[in-house]
């Protein structure tokens, strides 16, 4: 795939070296995340933010929301939105505190949400976040209802206008601190699934599904 | 401790039975994440938003950055910032799609970010980030030369405006649907820390220290 084309706005300025164009990567990121937050201003002029979850097909990406809530008046009023994802992957234990920091994946994207009007199109975006949360899933669950369908707000956002930053590996000490006796190092950070645990109302003959399994 | 006052803005409009404005519930999320998103209007008027690390002291909740940063930008403009924090705690599986949802702790704040002046402040700002990051380690470690100081800036808000919004517990199915046979519940997500990996430059003298142990 080629690269995502820079703008003024996604060219990294701190720590340009860390910036990522490459779309696969950027994906990947965004596929990885479960949570993203958006930022938009708010009625008032004001700087406001809402954390919700998205999922991605092709070049786009979706959230979902209620169609009273504030993102679903940003896309009606025809705002912008600026969207970011960060995964922590880890702590960076340098041997002088300035040299303390983060290894992480993040993207940033830049975009004006539409709503998806149509029934079809909202269907088979909501089928891909719940295939998202959990593959599988969807063909096991009863689907939305026509109610429901009008209840729920998808908007939709081009991915045309977006960057990675990554950060990976050990510490950058300078170099007279290198022989300092400090341990430095990483410590992995990693998002942990448990053991699923089953409603207090289960019906009891119902049996954890395969893909819950492992 | 006193609730946090409830203004306009931190009134939660979806799922306010969600909402918490208890100060020692906000505080814990805050303490509890590692990464949160500032968000802020740019130079040309249009959403911005920016991930980084984030610590509490007291009532003030702390980041820094770059001098150059944008944030950094904001605070010397007088300008106001949207701060959130959201933590994962659970896929929910309903036995409907609709009824899928996240378990997750967040919190947002609004504030007038102001930059740490007196570099005691800064000093003893820096020293509590170390500490979040991993407890016992500031002991250990180069503190910041003059230079190092300089060239990072300490920005503070006050968490005067902010409120939480948690889900927690299984799925919330329609009445009728706990009559299917679909398995349903909760699968708990948490951010689990790895072996340390020792940096390949380290001294082999060099022991794990006690607090990264177990």
């Amino acid at each position: 795939m080629p690269d995502i084309e820079k703008t003024k706005r996604t060219t990294v300025l701190r720590g340009a070296r860390r910036a990522v164009f490459d779309r696969d990567t950027v994906y990947a990121i965004l596929d990885k995340a479960l949570v993203c937050q958006v930022a938009f201003i708010d009625a008032n002029g004001r700087p406001a933010m809402v954390p919700t979850n998205h999922w991605r097909v092709g070049d786009k990406l979706f959230i979902h929301g209620s169609p009273k809530g504030r993102l679903c008046g940003v896309a009606e009023a025809g705002g912008e939105v600026c969207l970011n994802v960060a995964i922590a992957d880890g702590l960076v234990l340098g041997r002088s505190a300035y040299h303390h920091s983060l290894n992480y994946r993040s993207v940033v994207a830049y975009a004006s949400p539409m709503v998806v009007a149509d029934p079809k199109e909202k269907m088979r975006a909501l089928e891909a976040f719940i295939e998202k949360l959990q593959p599988g899933r969807w063909a096991d669950v009863r689907p939305p209802t026509e109610t429901e369908l009008k209840i729920t707000s998808v908007v939709v956002l081009d991915l045309n206008e977006c960057s990675a930053k990554v950060r990976g590996g050990p510490p950058m000490d300078e170099e007279a601190d290198y022989a300092l006796p400090v341990w430095a190092g990483e410590v992995p950070l990693s998002l942990v699934r448990g053991e699923p645990v089953p409603d207090p109302r289960l019906d009891p003959n119902c049996k954890v599904p395969d893909y819950l399994k492992g």
